[in-house]
Parts: structure tokens; C-alpha cells; sequence
């Protein structure tokens, strides 16, 4: 069984960067890729945890729906391969399509890039009662232009800023944030990518542009620091997961977004009086 | 199990009004809401073929986003209870979310009216490799406003012809279009409406303003009636399906989408010889 809500703070604890930080950038050097957490080592067991939740997490967004007090907005960031796309399929794998909402980002259009790199984030935001999946995000844009020196680091900083207000705008109008940062390793990757050049209904996936960012992997790294220090708020937290083994990171995310459901106490909306012992004719 | 393509296409063929027709109604009177063709009267074998179904439906969306030749439309109309949102869950609650996007669609709001009708519907369309469900539709523009004398029978014969020469723009640039009746019985709705107010975890969906279309009952099958009769078309055709039975319902419109996307011939896109042995470093 998945852990409760306060065995789960207890284990997240070293995997989300301080809330109310100093910026400084968030070490991921200590945090293992390969590390389980919140396993007790029995993967069929933890297979089925993951399912369980699932089937949860489809009760929990019906009546989130009903509720309509919140909107929720999930963000998924990690390397290619990191595993966003089975995140989404394991965690959100039973939830109606009518439910959850996914948006792929890619690299902006000229249309896009003619406007603030939030513009277009905005319009994509979960009415009240829905839930917004983003694989990848706006985070991409302290990523890329960093790492390829396309921005200062005092631009860099500033985005920080723009994206921790941005971020409080929509929390404070119902919005509840969760950010995934699907950790993997170095090794793990090259087999994973390796993987899909190997195997013919993979291989569409892979592009040659996939081995440039891969060379730049340690300049990632860094980045993915410097913007976890930066950007983990009491209203828009992150969490580091770690992400070489696909159960136990859909495990993990699962666990976080079931108890995040579950503590907002959701409800049906009150009654209307007028119902009360109607018949329909 | 399910039928397969040849067996389903004689089935179905009472089911859909002539896509070369004269637009003259297609009538409802004779097609039984309770009817099961798909059916060999075991239940639970039913459900069974439908999950299958819906298992099938996942790893052809997974080839179908890889092939990227096409783009998949599903039209759900019907009355209130006829069950749109659960044949979204039953056909593609086995699909990842990544794959399947939906629109709920509404009453127009301000902005929206101050466009033509179609406007907003072109913007909602699924991109290469995506499949789009749109639970209600424009067809409700050729509903509503028919049924409360909004619009003069010749501007709804207008808005057919637009509709036609609307959707045949998309079937010639790729959009495979499938759109679905959900047909119930009057005695059905009663029942399901009756649930809706009795059961407390059910009423927030129930509002007084259904009633009053419930008493318009006779004058929106007319209507549909109309629209079957003028808008099946070889490049969009229409299914009614028999919804009294949630799952023959899904057993069927899940065995047209599974035959639909069978018949595309879908496949991986051709090898990049540069991948050819490629060791990942």
C-alpha cells in the first residue's frame, strides 16, 4: 500500500528544494536516480500501488470536477527519456479524457516568440474543475536559453521572479500547483535512447538532435539546479523524482497528487432545495 | 468477441442514413433505442469486448500518432442522460491522455456569438497525429435554435450545406471524421434524469433547465431527424447507436472506431538510414 499523507511528507522531505529558499541553486548530486524511496522492494506490489492509485485518483478527479473550487495544473520537466509521457499514462492512465487536459509544449512558433514566453502558457490554463497536465512547460525557457547562452544569468534571474509572480497569480485564483522534476541518470538515458534507435516502433521517436542535448548534459544539470532553487514557492512547490525505475517514479508522482487531492477536502455542491422529491414526468 | 469490419458494416447498415441521400429526414421512429445488434445477449462478455475494444483503441492511437498521415474527429451528440461522457470513458478510458483531447462544448459565449458558428469549432481541430472528441458540436447549432424557432427552416437548410462543405474541407486535408447519435428512448431519459435527483453524489449534474428540454423532446427528434437526413455525407457519416444499453452502446461506437482506424493501414514512418547501427555514447 502507498504510504498516508504524513508518511508521504516525511519521505518527500529531500526531494523538494526549500520553499523559502535563498535561490541558491538545489543540489542534485546527492539525490540518486535509481534511488526508491518510498518502496518496500516488492516491484509487482509497487506495479499494483501505482494501479490502485490510479483508479483513486479517477474518484478524486470526478468529484474535483464537481466541486469546482479548484483548478489543478500539473507540470512535468525532465530530459528526453526522463519518462514524462508514462507518467502521464501511469498516474492520469484511468482518468476520463474528459477530465484531464494535456499540453505538449514545444519550441515556440514565430507567432508564439512575437509575444511574452508566458502568453502563450496563460491561454492553456485548467477552467475551475479541470485538471491541466504540461509536458514540459514554461520552464523550458530557463532551460534552453540558458544552457545555450541565448540569455544572460541576470535574465535568467529575472525570469525566475516573472514565473514565481506568474505562478502566484493563478494559485491565488484557485489554482493548485504541483511540479514534477522526473530526475534520471546519466547511464539510464543512453540505454533508454539506445533503446529506441534499436527497436523499429521506437525509432520515430528518436531524432539525431536528441545526441546534442545529450552532450549537453551537464550544462542541464545545472540549469535544472539553479531553476529548482529558485522557483520552489509555498504555492507552486517542486518535487525531484527519481526516475530510473518507471514503477516506483509513477508511484511517487501518484502518491503526491492523490494527497494533494485528498487534502483539499473536496465536496459535492449543496443541494438545491428546489430538487428535493421531484419526480420527473 | 466483437465483430470484425465486414460483419460490423451489415450490422450497421440500418443504422446509418444515406450519405448520398436526398436530405430528405432520416426517421428515428423505426430504429429501437433498446435494440442491441452488436449483442449476443451475454453481459458480461459484452463488457468484456468492450474493455478489448478499448485496449485495441490505445495501441492503434499510439500507431496512429506515430504515423502522422492523419487527424481523428469523434462527434458525440444526443439528449441530456444519453450517455456522451460514459462512452468517452468506456471507448477511450484504456487511451492515454496524451492521445486523446476533448471539448465540452457549451452555449456560445459573447465573444464567441460575435463570429460565425463554425468559427470557434475550427480552432478546437485535432493536429497530424491527434484524435479530437467533441462531446456536443456544432450540430447543436442546428438544434437549438431550430427547436426554439431561432433560425427560419431555410437558414437551417443554409447551415446544413455550410456544415457539409465545412467538414468536407477537413476530410480533404486529412481530418477522418466520425460522428455518433447516442439515441435513448423517452422512458430511458426519465429513468436516468429521476437517478440524477435521487442520488446526492449525481444531482449536481441535474439542472431545472433540463426539464424544460425534456419537454421539447418531440421537436429536437424532429430536428435530428432533419440534420441525419442532410448531413451524412461520405466524407462524414453519421451512426446512430441504440443507448438505452450503456454497453452495447459502448460495443459499438468503440467497434466503428476500431474498424475506422484498422482500415487507415497505419504504420511507423520510414527509417532515417542515418540510425542504422548507431551506438549511443
Amino acid at each position: 500500500m502507498p504510504p498516508t499523507v504524513g508518511a508521504s511528507k516525511a519521505l518527500l522531505a529531500p526531494w523538494q528544494p526549500p520553499v523559502k529558499g535563498d535561490g541558491k541553486p538545489f543540489s542534485l548530486s546527492g539525490l540518486k536516480a535509481s534511488a526508491k524511496p518510498y518502496s518496500n522492494g516488492d516491484k509487482a506490489e509497487g506495479k499494483d500501488a501505482v494501479e490502485d492509485l490510479a483508479i483513486e485518483i479517477d474518484a478524486l478527479q470526478n468529484l474535483f470536477y464537481a466541486d469546482r473550487r479548484y483548478k489543478l495544473l500539473v507540470i512535468l520537466q525532465g530530459t528526453d527519456t526522463s519518462g514524462k509521457d508514462g507518467t502521464i499514462r501511469g498516474v492520469f492512465g484511468r482518468t476520463s479524457a474528459l477530465g484531464v487536459h494535456t499540453v505538449g509544449w514545444k519550441a515556440p512558433t514565430e507567432h508564439e516568440r512575437a509575444r511574452d514566453y508566458l502568453w502563450r502558457i496563460h491561454q492553456q490554463m485548467p477552467a475551475a474543475g479541470e485538471v491541466m497536465i504540461f509536458n514540459r512547460s514554461h520552464y523550458e525557457d530557463v532551460l534552453v536559453p540558458v544552457v545555450n547562452g541565448w540569455i544572460t544569468p541576470e535574465q535568467a534571474r529575472q525570469r525566475f521572479a516573472q514565473i514565481n509572480d506568474f505562478e502566484r497569480l493563478l494559485a491565488e485564483t484557485g489554482t493548485v500547483i504541483l511540479k514534477f522534476m522526473l530526475h534520471i541518470s546519466f547511464e539510464e538515458q543512453g540505454q533508454r535512447l539506445q533503446e529506441r534507435v534499436d527497436d523499429p516502433t521506437k525509432r520515430w521517436k528518436f531524432s539525431l538532435g536528441d545526441l546534442k542535448v545529450r552532450e549537453q548534459w551537464a550544462e542541464y544539470q545545472q540549469a535544472y539546479e539553479a531553476l529548482l532553487g529558485a522557483t520552489s514557492t509555498p504555492w507552486a512547490p517542486w518535487t525531484v523524482v527519481p526516475a530510473d525505475s518507471k514503477t516506483h517514479r509513477n508511484l511517487m508522482v501518484a502518491t503526491v497528487v492523490r494527497d494533494t487531492l485528498k487534502a483539499l477536502d473536496l465536496r459535492y455542491p449543496p443541494d438545491d432545495p428546489a430538487l428535493k422529491g421531484l419526480k420527473i414526468k
